[in-house]
């Protein structure tokens, strides 16, 4: 191990709404516990163009290195980390991902058993990095995994961008049907929005075994993913733009009574109210999607008289991160999850990623820093 | 059995907003497996208010007897009908309260285990009193219960008011229990709303082992029996009429995370919104109040960033009415029931009944037919 | 309607371990809500062959006519019934199944909604037949849908064969699925038994996404139709005839650790226990198939000090047979149910489809009675 | 903080089976994180019979000081160690009580989030105490509290002796009411064995709105205290012998059903299966009590014919232990807790505590080592 690298190459955010730089960060010496990597793949996530707007400066913390989606391999391990999650065994050269750093002694990681709720949590691609460790950030050579992230092996056949991609929107899902409590018997699902969160959502339907799925969202070019991925269903909202007959649409496609199950991965407060208003009578609503801060009207009594569920879901912990590489792995030849990653920059291009993710052209644009 | 009555003195809505007549309707004869009961006691809902008003012109057709909150006794038996809803042996004489009567056949009935959603359902107190079998309102003398009602044998020990509160506020909230899967242990509870609602919905908390109990409304009356049924901390929203304020009130009394779950028993869609803001992240937001139909603004990535489940509750069945009346025998010498009867009229004084209603002078109003 | 058979030429088992003999049972009139249907396939189940022996003779009364999984067409509908539990018009000449009557009155249809719990079931394929409504077995030309038999629908593209088998061992998998909660994401899943109750557990088990499915069990052709299905892996029971052998190779297959779910479909008490002790530390255990009386020695601290949950599951209700038959028509390009009809016999050969699953040389014959 | 101590007496095990011996240990020097506290009171557990007998050599290491239900006082806080689990800061003098210290980072600790089944974990009373950080039991003036043990302020209202008691059995019965997933509205329970465990499901059971509680066990003693508790009724097995009388009572108290849910806390096989014949069909059967090694014959078809849940519940973690300290604190004025602890002791008597328990003498005996 006497070639360690001494610097990374990243792509940073040095001010809102201007162009990241490419800079030689320094590679911190490693934590008992921490890992070094080398990033194999970083996707790009909605996340990141609303770091890169300035609408996340509550957490974000200028100058940053962006990216939260990242694989990497590793480099160096830290003194007493010797097994991933799984209880297997790691060693130089193995293939990780890892979850965000939550504190593991407070009230939301110990007693409500709900870390992701974690106040404390350390999370990567909102910097700073120009304090120790530094590479916190997918966009970049090398990153620092901290002693207190949960890592996970990540199986070599996969993609490199695909197991990345895997690492937000995927996991996420997992956790959301963790919190649905999955799917019953042959339900039928309403996925609102396409994009890689509704597009993971519907694989995970499928593979779950709902009789019917369809996806409601645009453009067509995800939607024809959807169908190729095998939703019995897709409604385009730009061909189909008013909201009370693409609901009649549904009931046509539902006997009449709206979906069992919707699952929200769209964004816009509208398509919340969308999803309340078409779900089912006594069916299940999860919203996973909903970033928009414009309010909106709804009537409450639609949840009571309707006797709706609405299940709230955010992030994922570590045994998402697990389940979220096993199912990559075990549904690869089901789903062509490579069809994702609509296109591959290199590092020295971030800002086109990211510029063509904020303009809509992308599924999920991926890095490769090296 | 040679006695049988052969009309029951009732009182009538003929027109909306127009006093109620008493007058004298047809017993039916009976049906096989229907029973004639004599009412011992009908309480006044909020529900029967809003038919008297003409706001469920939907459902109500006039002209009708109001009244589906019912105890009586039981004065013949159709064929075939022997026993209760718990196998015991039904004979004349016997107290029961019954269920509304669903189809038994539908969807919701069958395949989705949903009866409160059966779109076929004959309920109690929505008329029509002038075709048969005209008795299906319990402000009358006598009630004439469908072959398909579910019965429930009651107490002897309670007080028939009692027993009437039970069938409406009370079923409600032991289904609301049921779909929030109990409270874990040590949990704690904001009650939104101190109507019979709010308040079965306190004393169900309190016996399953809430850590602590928070009851916000008004006005103060309610709020005293609240504390006297061992409300731990109430919170009067004409004393507090700032929203934000009562908020940092429930946070200082939480730890400042907010309540484990909140229970919204309270109408206006303001209530809403109020306990979707104050339920801690993570938590779990019962809404079973909402009858107001006007819209309001909320912002709904308060649902998934903030991870909360929101369980929407209407109605109950059979095994609600059951365990109802259950949990009021064996906690009657716990919580003073009786006291939630703040007036008691006989049949001819339910005019007055439900303009005290009205004018929110009552907590729950008795009307004792005979 | 002017052509109404008069009889129903049936199989009839007069005394036990006597060859079934063919006679013409008397067509009764229709009560209201009944249903008479052309038997199109009825097939065997290892409850027949208990019968035919004499086993179940608290249950059965001979003469009967054995045969619990039909399908029919319609030919006369009793007056009343319109419709089909999921709401579907109901036809001469539509397809259907339908489930055994419970009472719909008693605590465990009511109180407790476990109507399989039902002490007044009235089933099929347990006699007698010499008295009304005499149709109530499957080895027979017309069946008899009692009045509170609720009915499904069954679709056309289905082999009747199929249809038939579903509503048996397939819908008991469906409930089983729902007593366990479903599969978690990318569980793993052992299996015990592979007679048409484990091949339709690994059918539902692959549907619903498990990573890894093992089944356990004997004769080698049917584990070559698991293996055909899907399964990941078989294990011959035959070939390995020592538990603590076969116990080694699945704790090798799941990382060392044992499987995430268990399901006993096997009917040897052995065979529970060998599922005790291999289902995980902090696992799922669902019991489905044991039938066995004979008393067997087990260690009751492996169930708390291994932290396990143990599902009992036995027979269905409608929902239940209405997933059944929409999981056959959804997956049929997946799994060639086809192939678990070993055999298909004539209603005159009633008796050698008998004896030959009594001398397990069928997975699941079946019987075409016209 | 110039005054810390050098040394603890404690009372240790150097051979099986022979009297405990009184000596000084070494305090070990702090570790960041860890906390050493003065021990208050330390509750005698059967468990620490069976170490004392030999019977736990696989996980027991001599010399050892026995005592692993400890409530103390901080001595002194290691460096990062600001706050409870509960997010309470921690101060010298505080009152805490603390979980195992399981590894945080394995497969049972990270994914399947069960870490009562973490391999790694390090528990208090098993030993050895010749080897760093030796105050690893309960029976000692301190007690070394490792950086990985989750801590929960006490309430400083509880008597320590009950604190302690808490720390095994109650927070035990806390996790078994989460894997229960508490009572429903109303439901029977029978609690075999009425030792603390059993005391405590009692209690928990009373106070979650039980509508009926059995409890059966010995010796009378025991049983007098469960009545002052509230147990509706008690079933004494030294009066009543047969196992099958006992089962006649429960049904007639239980309307020939049977209890709705079984706590099995008492320990014999034999008890395992008095449970599984009682518990009503469709009932849940929670086994937390089994230590016993003796195989014993069951009909494993009772579990699925009748179709039982049976949940096997060891151990907890700290969310239970925050749970149970609430629970005393919140309900000492209904059940007097105290009255669990038979006697108490000095730390010189702590040969007589354990004899005394071995003979079954006790109930709860308490240890003051100060």
């Amino acid at each position: 191990m006497s070639t360690l690298p001494r610097t990374s190459r990243a792509a940073v955010l040095t001010q809102y709404n201007q162009p990241l730089e490419i800079r030689e960060l320094e590679v911190p010496p490693l934590e008992p516990g921490a890992i070094l990597v080398k990033v194999e793949a970083a996707t790009v996530c909605g996340s990141d163009v609303h770091v890169f707007h300035g609408r996340f400066t509550q957490i974000a913390q200028l100058p940053l290195v962006p990216g939260h989606e990242i694989v990497g391999r590793i480099v160096q391990l830290g003194e007493g980390r010797e097994k991933d999650a799984a209880d297997q065994p790691l060693r130089v050269g193995d293939r990780i991902v890892w979850a965000y750093a939550w504190c593991g002694r407070c009230y939301y990681c110990t007693i409500a058993r709900q870390p992701t709720l974690c106040p404390n949590a350390k999370m990567y691609g909102y910097g700073p990095c120009d304090v120790p460790p530094y590479l916190i950030g997918g966009f970049s050579e090398y990153a620092y995994v901290r002693p207190a992230c949960h890592v996970v092996k990540t199986p070599e056949e996969l993609d490199a961008r695909v197991a990345a991609s895997g690492t937000c929107a995927l996991r996420t899902v997992v956790f959301a049907f963790e919190r649905l409590g999955g799917l019953r018997v042959q339900e039928s699902v309403l996925i609102l929005g396409c994009g890689p969160v509704g597009l993971y959502a519907l694989a995970m339907a499928l593979a779950s075994g709902a009789a019917k799925t369809i996806v409601m969202g645009a453009p067509r070019k995800r939607l024809a993913l959807a169908e190729q991925w095998g939703a019995h269903h897709t409604i385009d909202i730009e061909e189909i733009p008013d909201a009370s007959e693409r609901k009649k649409m549904v009931l046509d496609l539902t006997e009449g009574r709206g979906p069992d199950v919707v699952i929200e991965c769209a964004g816009p407060s509208a398509a919340f109210k969308d999803g309340l208003e078409i779900v089912r009578r006594g069916g299940r609503y999860v919203v996973i999607g909903q970033t928009d801060p414009t309010p909106i009207s709804i009537v409450p009594s639609m949840i009571n008289l309707r006797s709706i569920d609405i299940i709230g879901v955010a992030s994922a912990s570590v045994p998402h991160f697990y389940k979220a590489m096993q199912f990559l792995q075990n549904n690869q030849r089901r789903f062509s999850f490579l069809d994702l990653i609509s296109n591959t920059y290199r590092l020295e291009e971030a800002n086109i990623a990211l510029q063509s993710m904020a303009q809509l052209q992308e599924i999920k644009p991926a890095i490769l820093p090296s």
